[in-house]
């Protein structure tokens, strides 16, 4: 099994690699976090979204994240954890905290969090030579 | 519970609301396809895509789906199933077995497919009058 790592041979863009997460064989979890942005604050939000993405990759038991925002601010970030402890432990985080409740208070019109046991996956990708 | 329809007050775009899926309460299951496009045929790819979609919501145990893909091609989308089996239709699906095979023949660069239980999810959408 190839391991991809998030930095590698792809571009990045506001601290996330636009790569797939390298996360092992299953089973394993998955935080399914799909929002649609108000504009308020575009500035102050990517910061913070970037800080999140950083913590979280500190945080014991994770496996990566993915995700992607288009222009008209709906969104859809996955991350992968080794088990509901560390997801729980992750939800709990102090900043991890601040920043769900400023989301409530201007940054989102709606979100939906998803947690979920990941049974099984299949990857592909093109083979360098053709 | 509110259910939200996905064509309710929100814009669509290219065949997708841009709305969260309006899932019932868990368990369910989640397909996450995480993907990176090449820059083929974006024409012919948006058409597909937007065929799938309209194919998907027409089978049975089919609950929603949830997409987004930024303008560096990376794309994440997530389907929603009342089961396994459900899944395993779609997947065996004829017209989406062609779209699989072009995917793997130009389309993508690399794909990765998660299917997942989904335990437990939290919702929440500001109040309009606040």
């Amino acid at each position: 099994m190839t391991i991809h790592s998030c930095n590698g041979n792809f571009p990045t863009k506001g601290g996330f690699a636009l790569a797939i997460a390298p996360t092992p064989q299953p089973p394993y979890y998955a935080v399914i976090f799909t929002s649609l942005r108000s504009d308020q604050d575009a500035e102050a939000y990517a910061q913070m979204a970037e800080r999140m993405v950083q913590l979280a990759k500190q945080q014991p038991g994770f496996l990566g994240v993915e995700s992607v925002r288009d222009a008209e601010g709906f969104g859809i970030t996955v991350s992968y954890w080794d088990s509901p402890e560390s997801i729980r432990r992750w939800k709990a985080h102090a900043a991890h905290k601040i920043a769900q409740e400023k989301g409530k208070n201007g940054w989102y019109e709606q979100f939906f969090t998803r947690v979920c046991l990941v049974e099984r996956d299949y990857r592909w990708e093109r083979n360098p030579d053709g």
